[in-house]
């Protein structure tokens, strides 16, 4: 199953390029994993599905601590039937998939709450897409279900779902709604926008 | 149907903030025909399907006016089954989606040529989500043979599909692309970023 993320960070600073530069470093680890491709829009990351978020993590919190307001934008990506299966996307673990929906939420509920905290608080909205099945809305009812939980369910908005907390708890709650909800081998794409430092957080 | 759309503008420059205040005013002519609310992460417009590109397309070249890199990032959506029936929301045409495929992908095509330009150069990456049926990709495969002929089509990518040409062509494309396909009644979601002003644009 092909997953990856074409990610864009927006440091909102004339020195921007200095803060994405120095945010990439934080890639370094993850660069064995991964297929990393950069042009002036987004940096595609395809590897495996469980490190995407934990990557985007470590890139955002690298770039935030530069105390300028900055956001993260991404576009999440698995078992899209586009693109060829590829070994780097392998899972590390057993599919997150196997259990009903409500043991699923009691899992991704336990996961979060075990995350490790980072230091950097964050402000989140997202978009979950489970794509071509007829039962879309259960899995995205069931995932809100989680969100509510998780311990950074902020609010619904129209069209999406805001977090707020700890980069480390966010990431990890944003990883969980996009590994264990949607069909196992299904089309599941993730909309989703980080900001730190933003001079209008209330 | 409700339809709308939660938008962001990432200037990048240390005067962020003057350069948002400054776009905005280019929504003065929309706010008659939308609801507008904004927080610190986006600013959601409420309004006719129509009416939601040429809106985003007026924030955008604004603000690229300033002639600082700035991208704006929005999710786009109608049909969320999720989201009241809203009167504010009503089409200001009849549907684009009483044609078969081939003679919406004529339309669309018709409609991009006639379309203004407006003088500001950009790039864009976009995701359409035709949720909740079990043709999604026959319409994805359409919109893409559209697209291909729109006249700005730049390339596909993982996850995504590059546009690139003058902003007036590029919102146009977008537009038809998120009025057109998918299910006339159905959910749709759109995933877009358009940057202008980038210092590495090749």
């Amino acid at each position: 199953m092909f997953s990856g993320a074409q990610i864009s960070l927006y440091p909102m600073t004339d020195d921007f390029v200095g803060v994405i530069l120095g945010a990439i470093e934080a890639l370094e680890p993850y660069r064995p994993s991964f297929r990393i491709e950069t042009d002036d829009i987004s940096t595609l990351i395809v590897g495996p599905p469980e490190q995407l978020f934990p990557a985007m993590r470590d890139l955002f919190v690298k770039a935030a601590g530069s105390g300028v307001h900055c956001v993260l934008a991404a576009t999440v990506s698995r078992g899209c039937p586009g693109e060829p299966d590829d070994p780097i996307c392998a899972p590390l673990g057993p599919s997150a998939h196997q259990l009903p929906l409500a043991a699923r939420i009691d899992a991704a509920v336990a996961h979060v709450s075990a995350a490790n905290r980072t230091g950097q608080d964050v402000a989140a909205q997202f978009s979950l897409y489970p794509l071509g099945n007829g039962h879309h809305m259960d899995e995205i009812y069931g995932c809100i279900a989680f969100l509510k939980q998780s311990g950074v369910f902020d609010r619904s908005k129209n069209f999406c779902t805001r977090l707020r907390g700890d980069a480390g708890l966010v990431f990890a709650t944003l990883s969980e709604a996009f590994l264990r909800f949607g069909a196992p081998e299904g089309h599941v794409a993730l909309d989703l926008k980080v900001s730190a430092n933003s001079p209008s957080a209330a």
